[in-house]
């Protein structure tokens, strides 16, 4: 296990975030949101830190670089509903040559609702790992 | 809109059978099965045929082709639930130099739940639209 | 078959619309959005409508009243891809006293990539059809 | 972090196994599966073992209780294909009288190709923590 990253519970310890609606397609029987669906708003909002960082993903990718996901960590704390308009909160931490780390607070109207850890390396278009491409500003979204 | 045929609601029409269990992450606040869920049992089936003609679909697309949806049509009729045991009987037809149907009927214990049409079409690796490929067999499962 | 709606691929013929961003989960290994990911954007899209109507759909639902898709088509015109902002243009039709259409548009920076028709029906919490409830201000959004 | 099970890499450390198959569905544009799609594999082997141990989840949740995700922890190592057949292997432990866990091995073809821990507590079918119901026969999938 890589993950290192602690997450906090305190959305101030942040240095980016996003905000997205839950879906109906993403409730299920207990009639909250179903805890697969976790992942892909964490993969969202990653994304567009890379937006906001100047990088879009597809240009990453296009330069001949994958980001893989390594490891996921989602402690689920109080269930999110349909229609909660869900803030993801994300610090990037514990970079080295070849993975990086980026720690999660999701609140609803400020309640806390569940944290998470993503670990993170790069592949070549093939899948073989390679080094971190350079993330210009990356390291201004990282824990001091 | 190309798609044409239109499915039978009696499993003895059909020349294809494929097995599948419904899963728990498919449901909804509903408490039945999300209707989107639907597609992806579909083409699960499709592959399921392709691979008892002998030409899995990894072989199709390895060989440069990639099969397409051009048109999908689901008639919900009784929901499906989680731990279904749904049969999807498949029927091809409609087929064209550039395009073949299939049609779907969807039971539970014998019970119709739902039906559906699929239209697709091939396409080179870069998306660019072909002719079919030869689907040795195919035939075979098709209306009379 | 209920859906008769014919969805026309002119923009300013419908009367709301609402965006999303598609997302990295939803590509498939073709490198485009994978089909059964477009029904939770209409999902989504439709859910938005009704909250602009200010009916939103979790206060419809707490009303004791479930609306269910009976019916879907889609028809696939260009792929959409990855980080793409999808223009949803919306229109109802077709209102009957238990069933009411909607016809989508899909665009990207103008560009038609799909339509699609859902049909929708009423149930009671319990899933037994009943009539619609009265969805004030859905007239408006109504074809002539 | 409640998680502690630390997942063997070894088939033959695990009590229970079930087989899935991937979909194409499941990939995404890297070529493999998406990461998120594995929370519903390890939730479908979760059901299957249920249903093994004469309790399947349905009768679970009929009778008051829901079986809830409190933590995931997903180690990726090397990716999955479409059309793999998976083998997920199960052990039970660190059950307390509010929860318990999960460890899981995924392999194809006996290859490793990814971990996982989950932690599960019980709520009633209101969202309420209450204590673990009587799963007979756990324990006999559990680490010694």
């Amino acid at each position: 296990m890589r993950l290192s990253l602690t997450p906090s519970t305190e959305p101030t310890d942040y240095s980016f975030s996003h905000q997205i609606r839950t879906r109906f397609a993403e409730t299920d029987a207990m009639g909250v949101i179903h805890h697969a669906a976790y992942l892909p708003y964490l993969e969202e909002a990653r994304v567009a830190l890379l937006r906001h960082l100047g990088q879009p993903y597809h240009e990453v990718r296009a330069s001949g670089t994958d980001l893989v996901v390594l490891e996921v960590f989602v402690q689920y704390r109080l269930p999110l509903r349909f229609d909660d308009l869900v803030d993801l909160h994300l610090l990037a931490g514990a970079v080295t040559g070849t993975t990086f780390q980026i720690a999660y607070l999701l609140t609803v109207a400020a309640q806390v609702r569940a944290t998470a850890v993503t670990v993170h390396g790069a592949t070549d278009a093939n899948g073989r790992p390679r080094r971190l491409p350079r993330l210009t500003g990356l390291t201004q979204f990282m824990e001091p």
